[in-house]
Order: C-alpha cells, then sequence, then structure tokens
C-alpha cells in the first residue's frame, strides 16, 4: 500500500468531534453534514515526526485561508493545534512518525446548496494515526503518469472535493506508477496529493502559486531549502512539451517528503536515477524536519 | 427558504441506511466515508407527487451511469426504488410533494486516495422529506446571475462535489436571486441544481449533452414535452452575448420543474413576463406529473 494509515485495534485510536475525545469508532458524522452531502469542507494533512508536529503553523494558516474563500464562519481554529498535539500523545504516536487528519466543514443543516443559517456550528473533526514513511520510493525514486486536469477552478483551496483526484490517483496505481500529476493547456501543475518540482540547467523549478496548484507547505518548505543551500530557483511554468529538458523531476509534499520521480508514463525518465539537486535538498529536509521546527 | 426540505421533529423520519431504516437523526456516517472524505460519491434527488414517484427509472439510470463513470463496484441498485417508495409510505409523504434523496458512496475505508479493496461495500443513504413546491416562482418567473463556471469537467457525473455550486448558489442568493448558470468559455451551460432552456424565433433551445452539463432528468422530460406539443426544439450552445435575442427564458429541474426566467443579473429580461411557449410546457408538464409516469 503506497499510501495508507494503520490502527491498532485493540486499542482504538481516540480522535476528536466537535470538542470531544472519542474512540474512533464511537465517532460519528450526520448524514446531513455539509461534508457529506456538498465536499463543503476543508481538511489539512499534517505530518508528526517523533512526536512532533511538522510546520503546523503553515497548516493552519492555509486552513484560515480556506475558511476565508469559502467564507466559513469561524471564530477560531487555533485551538486545533492543542486538539492534534493532544492526540499524538493520547494516541501514544509520540514514536516514529504519524499524521493527524483535520477537516472542517460547514456544519450539519438540511440539505440546501446556499449556506446554512449562520449560527451553524462548524463540524470540526481531527484523527491521528500512524504513519508507514514511503523508504524505498523516497530512496529509490517512484513512477509517474500525467494525466489531464479534469479538476474545478480552484485548486488552491483544499477542499475534499477530491473526485478527480480519486479517479486520478486510482489510475496511477493501475498503471504501477506512484503519483498522477495534472496537466493543463499543456502545463504541469501538481499531482494528486503533491507538488512537482523540476531541475532545468542547475535551476531548480516549480509552477507558480495560481488557482490551479494548492500552496503546498512541502513546497514552501523545499523553496526556503533551496534558498538555504544557495540553490537558484524559480516559480514558472513546467511545460510537458519541454520536460525531456528537465535534469531532475521530484513531487513533494507531507506524505511523500521528497522523492525523485525516475519514470514518466512508463519511459525512464533522464539517466532513472534520482539527481544531485533532488538528494542535496533531501538530504537538508531530513536535517530540518528532525532538528528545526 | 427557496430550497429547503422539513421534517417533522415531533415524528421523526425514517430513513435507509445500508439496508436498515431507522429514525434519520439515529443514521450516522463514519468519518473514513469515501463520501466525507473524498465526496467520492453520487447522489440523486427524486421528486414524488401525491405519493408517486416521478421518472424513477431516469433517476436510477443515471445513477447507474455515474457509478460505471467512478467504477464502483455494484452489482445492483435496484432494490432502491423499492427503499424509496418504502420511505414515501413509512414516513407518511402520500399527500402532496416529497423529495427522495439517495447517496452512494465508494465506502469506508482507512483514508487514501486510490480506491478501497473490492470488497468494501458502498455506502448506501436514502431519505424522504416533505417538500414546498416552488409555486410563486413558476408562476411568476425568478432572477438568475450569471457565474464563470468553476467546476470541473465531469459534470456529466452527479457527484457530491458541488463545493462550487455551494458558492454559486449562495452568492445568487445573496443578488436576491433564484439560480446561477454557469458560463463557460461564454456559453450558458446550466444552473447550480438546474438546467437551462432558451426560446429562439419559436425554437426551444438547450444546451447539449457534454461532460460540462449534467443530463437532467427534467430537461429530457421536456425535450419531449416539445416533441408532444409540436414544438421545434434543438440541443445547441446557448451564447451569453446572444441571450438579449431570446424570446424565453427558463429553468428546469427536479425542484423548479420549469421556472420562468424575468431577470438576469438583476435587469429585467424580455417583457419581465413568462412567455407563452413557457406557459405551454409548464402546462403540459402538470398534465405529465399527474396523470403519466
Amino acid at each position: 500500500m503506497l499510501h495508507e494509515n494503520f490502527d491498532d485495534k485493540k486499542n482504538p485510536m481516540l480522535a476528536y468531534l466537535n470538542g470531544r475525545y472519542l474512540p474512533k469508532d464511537e465517532i460519528f458524522i450526520a448524514p446531513d453534514d455539509r461534508g457529506f452531502l456538498f465536499a463543503d469542507a476543508l481538511y489539512e494533512l499534517i505530518r508528526s515526526y517523533e512526536g512532533r508536529l511538522f510546520q503546523t503553523q503553515a497548516h493552519f494558516d492555509r486552513l484560515k485561508y480556506g475558511a476565508r474563500e469559502l467564507r466559513f464562519t469561524i471564530n477560531n481554529l487555533d485551538h486545533l493545534a492543542e486538539v492534534a498535539k493532544n492526540l499524538i500523545k493520547k494516541n501514544n504516536l509520540l514514536c516514529g512518525d504519524a499524521t493527524i487528519y483535520i477537516q472542517v466543514t460547514r456544519g450539519s443543516a438540511p440539505r440546501a446548496h446556499h449556506f446554512p443559517p449562520l449560527e451553524t456550528p462548524l463540524t470540526i473533526y481531527v484523527s491521528g494515526s500512524l504513519f508507514l514513511p514511503h523508504k524505498t520510493e523516497i530512496e529509490k525514486g517512484v513512477n509517474i503518469i500525467t494525466v489531464s486536469d479534469q479538476r474545478w477552478a480552484r485548486c488552491d483551496i483544499k477542499t475534499v472535493g477530491l473526485t478527480a483526484n480519486v479517479l486520478a490517483n486510482q489510475l496511477a496505481r493501475e498503471r504501477n506508477a506512484f503519483e498522477a500529476v495534472f496537466v493543463r493547456d499543456g502545463a504541469l501543475l501538481e499531482g494528486t496529493h503533491t507538488n512537482i518540482f523540476a531541475v532545468f540547467d542547475g535551476k531548480v523549478v516549480t509552477p507558480p502559486k495560481t488557482n490551479y496548484i494548492l500552496a503546498g507547505i512541502t513546497r514552501h518548505v523545499v523553496l526556503g531549502l533551496c534558498q538555504k543551500l544557495d540553490l537558484p530557483f524559480q516559480e514558472r511554468s513546467i511545460f510537458e512539451s519541454q520536460i525531456d529538458l528537465a535534469d531532475e523531476l521530484m513531487i513533494v509534499g507531507t506524505t511523500v517528503e521528497i522523492t525523485p520521480i525516475v519514470k514518466i508514463n512508463g519511459e525512464k525518465f533522464g539517466s532513472g536515477a534520482p539527481g544531485t539537486i533532488t538528494r542535496r535538498l533531501q538530504k537538508a529536509f531530513r536535517e530540518l524536519k528532525f532538528h528545526r521546527f
């Protein structure tokens, strides 16, 4: 399994719903929840390394950005950082890797497309899971496929409206690929749950933040690492027609960290081995995640 | 409220989940349900008139089309027609108007974008509600706004990935409009929960079925009525730049039936009153819904 969470069946995981910590299998969502009926919901997945949450503030900033864009009536989501920490502790996720999943919906109300009354409380759900790092993929690199982008025009909002991502990710698996990268009008944008980076003539390149990509936290971290390592970088379009000119390619994200791409659509990319700049960024990322938060 | 369902608080409505009929407030969805996490789900809303479900087979055919497109592992959804009938009876919805809401998701599984194991059972939820017909709107006509289409490219699949529809419908309400109609590349496609029809020089026109519109059941019924009434009709693009040349405009759908448009973006459309072809279609629709199923 490329991207799975693991629960301990004997000690049921605790999760959080609207102010309460409960065994996850006792947590239920109303069928009138707008997250279920309308994908009217945001989510975040935060990585935890040895019990320490990575880039928490950036995740919450993005969640708040989405909440503003969707016009959720939120007073405060800051307590969720504490909830995330609590779930790490309560679920004995202090050793090794874990993920915290947060989903915030516009709440539960009789079904109607327009917003429910302002006083409708948001649904806030948080869970924690052990996470098995993608060691082999990060070390050896992965195969990706490219797919035509069928997603909506507001990919900058991290909603649960992920049907297109599901279909593309499934197609990738069926083609023995790890990730599907969306192409719109000839430009590579991002993966189903990752951002994409390339290296052209020693320069690190990633598509600029537009409405067609999510402002990935790891994407931001990697750009910061480029600066730290004095690697020239640029936010610009990566065209599918020019991909053969790239020296290195990688996908980055909360679960994949920095993962080299060594095959595209079944064809070997470049030398078929991770490149030197990818390796430098991976090394810097490892140092960052364990030493600087 | 333009588009609301009503529940009787004293006699809780029964709903259906995965083979069981339960009071709706005892029905819950697992937070790992793919309908909640990924909008990996389909829905249908079926109208009932005086206890008789309207166009049931067409709704189930469309549900099966979506299930094939999303590659749900379905053996049979035909029992849902019986469930829908049962919910009408069990909930005393035999008099007046009601709606049956059906949602089918890819089931509940640990969160991962790709499909869960094939043996994962689908989640099947069905509920019934009283429905207050839009009498005034149907009689007097409504205001619509046009909005840029931000939806994904598979609008032909009736998924619950409705975030763009939610935002557009809310915008319509805030502009005192009943519906928002999506425009893509200059062409009017459909509303947030309706299809659009126009009349040009006595000819009834509606956009053709493409990946950018849902094959509306009422849309199909209206085209059938055109044939029955010997009204010339054509499936072709309706361009925003040519909308002033239209003699009549209407939205059609399960909840709005055939509703005239008398205002666009705050400006009076045409004479500001429903047109004669609209009235003929409304009359034929009324006869159809009460006499022929």
